[in-house]
């Protein structure tokens, strides 16, 4: 694993997120980058979503969007390539998020949270060893889960 | 047909768009509405994406972009609901595009081009009808179409 970072997603790169493809598993829990992108859209002026690079190549993809009703960051769609799988990627990634939004770049907050379903046990146990919790709340059968900022 | 209007897509209407269904032979000439939306955010300070509006009932959707290099507006991704066909939708809704790019929303421009494969014959046919003719470019195998604006 090279050096691991987060690029946000413009016309330089985008179209590199309509290559990314989903494992038939990984279907079931995560959207696709694309689907991502056009939500991005409708919240232009309150999420960033990122490319996953290992070096110069695009491997995976999230987003980071604020939700001002809640006063909170939330982290969507963390994929990684089904080439890419199983080298860390999601790890590194996702620290990188954490670190964007502490940055608050979009208004104050103390936590950011995600929805897992906990039958995803790769991404779910990565989540608890990055330290995020259970609050207790569900969405659409995912577990939500936070970590404070 | 009730009276057609185009209204832009932002987070009250978006997630319409995900439901509008292409025929399979629209899908061999026309992107998906999700992906437009996805490169409508790669291009959010020089484009507008528009559903197609029947009364309340969002019935299709087309993208109006701006290019900065060619200096000129364009038509992209035209699309009406596969269950809404041939009721006259597109030509209303062109009309109104074309209306939308006289305004010259981000920045000069003296015409409005698309492309169009001349093998979707209904399409083609109604923006010669509308008003556009052949450039004699071609892109991608389409057809390059524009009008004054």
């Amino acid at each position: 694993m090279a050096e691991i970072s987060l690029r946000k997603i413009d016309q330089s790169n985008g179209y590199d997120c309509f290559s990314l493809k989903l494992t038939e598993e990984q279907k079931l829990f995560v959207s696709d980058p694309v689907r991502s992108l056009a939500q991005a859209y409708l919240f232009k002026d309150q999420c960033t979503p990122f490319g996953i690079y290992d070096g110069s190549k695009m491997v995976g993809y999230l987003l980071v969007i604020y939700d001002p009703d809640e006063s909170e960051y939330n982290l969507w769609h963390v994929m990684i390539d089904r080439d890419y799988q199983n080298h860390g990627y999601g790890t590194a990634a996702v620290k990188q998020a954490i670190a964007y939004a502490e940055t608050k770049p979009f208004g104050r907050a103390d936590k950011l949270s995600l929805t897992c379903d906990s039958r995803n046990v790769h991404a779910y146990s990565m989540y608890l060893k990055l330290g995020f919790l259970p609050t207790g709340r569900m969405s659409d059968e995912e577990t939500e889960l936070a970590i404070a900022i």
